[in-house]
């Protein structure tokens, strides 16, 4: 409430942490939490720590490192003094991906550095930044309110595997669940459409993937005295790619698009308003063309469309110069990424049938599914989606429009298990350079996802009343 | 001519020389000429000595080493007392596959044996033994017609690095065209149907073989931000496969088709008539199928039919489990059999138009093309032809069927720099087991190919009188 949070009083309460808070970040940008590097596993470990002991002095009364197979996630809950709150998880990670100076960085990667309004250092924008907003952004809501406890039921669970897949998230969570019970799940590893145009994500794709192997003959064979008259495995294997799609670009798999809601008129005219710039796109997908399924835009493709991708593909004799064989084998990964509506496993059982009715005689095949990630949607009217907006609009006094991420994360987990919608707030821009040299953080959109957590929690409690509260 | 030529003396002959021929046949047997293998370079050379040694004590008056970048060859020459009479030039090899006792030989196989009527050890059929009949079958010529000179000016070309490729091979041919010169060229490094069918191979398919790579993204990118809006090479590759061939299994490339001779009744029937059995060819094949181009038998589509094969593909990740990725690249070799009326730069150059119409806008490609091997067919009414069917009809007391070849060699360089026809005479059979370990000879075999040359060159010279002589 506009009322019981000025505006005022949050930025000056901003501004007057603003060095304490930046050197705080720049100090667990110092731990090297890589979780895919096993030296790195003690690292890993006190990155949780350093977090528990913030949010300790932060204020929240529950801090706890829950250990897992591999490395430890951090879980931090501080409850509202009214019972009937709604109750937010914020999600987020402490791990970050290798560095190493010599990748091209033109600083220590773990040294961070403030240049130019931006914070340089592995872990800036992904995730460690985003998470850390949070500190500021719940003590300058305490500060408008007056209050001792925030206006929500604040859980934070910040994990320790994102950047090696969190394979043991599920479990996690699934083991933990009344922990980590929540009315909404507000996931902080995102980003925005760019510096000038703030943007709330409301969706990310889910993905299967499977293995497929075919095995012609026994062993390679000779091409001369064979070839013409016996099946080859590696042409099997092409020739389900190129059925994969037809003329259009539509997955050709029978009940492939089953239960997916069509893209409304209000959501591509959302989708349609965004400065999209192809020519740029293309320069970040490193493509020398756009091509996809036909009636969507590139960005419709990306986001709200599922796609069927050959990841690898490979048989025969692959060294220099030829050979000529017919192959023994030939393999192939497909991935499937999925949109809202499709559910995974009939995907698969679609996926199996289509392949088993396509290998010609004389092949035999195996198909083998990984596990996997189911998509997300926020729909647009959810009350607590028109939270996120209406804060982030007052941070950044400007209206605030819509993405969504064409890629898939653990996000998915949370929304399954816990049963709770999901929202994306994210303050990095494409520029950032995740997973990239020269990771960095822009300070003025870092300051303005703190102001947006400010608001968000009165703004939430005020709007929302689930049932379940 | 059967009156000077009894087949009584040609076989008595035989039988008094048969110990001294084999013993000969085994010495030669124990030089380890593997010319894949560096260490055996000795090897190869001392083999192509020895080789020379023993024609010119059969009586070769011409009998020399020919240098080559890589192992020598041995060149014979004697020629008629007639100056009009056909010249022949046979082709055969003296080097041999690798061969360890390990790999599951019986016996050391550079220690030749003999069992059961059959000389055991590495070249004994491919194709030292082969090579080997000639000495013989000339000096029971000899013996037949009284004569001091075979009845056809007759050449033998040994080549040493068939096993490897025949690299220098069209070179030496190039270079030493105008000694090479003949009327007909016959093959000695092929085979028969079986023990008890007495066949003459009448041609090889020939190859064109090419790599065909394809670049989409400039590096690997995420298939969740990416996939579904751009174009991936994996996919272009393997719907250019997919596309080679259409529902009846023909090649789909325009003008690839273009000037073969369909098969002839006649040619068909002599093809059906052999006693084929699918299943046991199966086995030999070790597929599980037989498939390929609609309208023709296996064997016809092995033998005369040109094919369009991939011997490999690969793009994209093909390690262990999944990677999300829209590839950078992805890459094809595919090989083109041919027959007789296709010219390999015809079909490079239709191949080269075909794929690039085909590939994709932001999909760049090359495609680069190896050295081909034109097919070879002897008409079956050749006179050359009809002498060794008469000739090994002799030797067997059988009718004598015709067979092809599916595979390629270098007996098409032999017929296209010396303008020469090329007939195939061998008497191996398939239980053979050339490039196997316990590779055999059968010595009843052997010998009925000894006596095939000993009534093949006074046959020749009486019925053949080439335009050139």
């Amino acid at each position: 409430m506009s009322e019981t949070q000025p505006d005022s009083v949050v930025r000056t309460y901003i501004d007057t942490h603003r060095t304490a808070f930046l050197d705080d970040l720049a100090e667990w940008l110092r731990i090297p939490s890589v979780s895919a590097q096993p030296e790195h596993a003690g690292d890993v470990r006190r990155s949780a720590e350093w977090l528990a002991a913030k949010l300790k002095e932060t204020g929240f009364p529950v801090t706890e490192i829950w250990p897992t197979p591999g490395a430890p996630a951090v879980f931090a809950e501080w409850p509202s003094e009214d019972p009937s709150a709604p109750t937010v998880l914020v999600y987020g990670h402490h791990d970050v991906q290798p560095a190493a100076l010599a990748d091209g960085w033109h600083t220590e990667p773990f040294e961070p550095v403030v240049r130019d309004g931006r914070m340089y250092g592995r872990g800036a924008a992904d995730d460690k930044g985003q998470v850390f907003f949070h500190t500021l952004g719940v003590r300058a809501h305490l500060a408008a309110t007056g209050a001792a406890a925030p206006a929500v039921h604040l859980k934070l669970l910040i994990e320790g595997e994102e950047e090696s897949g969190s394979p043991n998230f599920r479990a996690l969570v699934e083991e933990r669940a009344e922990r980590l019970a929540a009315d909404v799940v507000i996931v902080s590893d995102t980003g925005m459409w760019s510096e000038t145009t703030p943007t709330v994500c409301t969706g990310m794709r889910g993905v299967a993937d499977c293995e497929i192997d075919f095995h012609g003959p026994d062993q390679d064979i000779h091409s001369g005295a064979f070839g013409g008259a016996v099946p080859n495995p590696a042409t099997a294997a092409a020739r389900l790619v190129a059925a994969l799609h037809d003329e259009d670009g539509r997955v050709t798999i029978p009940g492939f698009y089953d239960g997916i809601a069509e893209l409304s008129d209000a959501e591509r005219a959302l989708i349609a308003e965004l400065p999209f710039d192809e020519a740029e796109w293309l320069r970040t997908a490193k493509s020398h063309a756009a091509a996809g399924e036909a009636g969507y835009s590139t960005l419709e493709r990306v986001w709200a469309r599922p796609t069927a991708e050959v990841n690898g593909i490979g048989g025969g004799y692959q060294g220099p110069g030829g050979k000529t064989i017919v192959p023994a084998s030939a393999h192939l990964k497909l991935s499937f990424r999925l949109v809202s509506g499709q559910e995974p496993y009939e995907v698969e059982a679609a996926v199996r049938d289509w392949v088993a009715a396509r290998v010609p005689a004389g092949i035999r095949h195996s198909i083998v599914f990984g596990a996997p990630t189911r998509p997300c949607l926020t729909p647009l009217d959810h009350p607590a989606l028109q939270s996120v907006v209406r804060a982030m609009g007052r941070a950044f006094g400007q209206r605030v429009r819509f993405t969504r991420e064409g890629g898939s994360g653990p996000a998915a987990d949370l929304q399954d298990v816990l049963e709770a919608p999901v929202l994306f707030l994210g303050i990095s821009v494409p520029s950032d350079g995740w997973h990239s040299p020269n990771e960095k953080v822009e300070l003025d959109l870092l300051l303005k996802g703190v102001e947006t957590t400010a608001y968000l929690w009165g703004d939430l409690a005020e709007h929302w009343k689930p049932a379940t509260a």
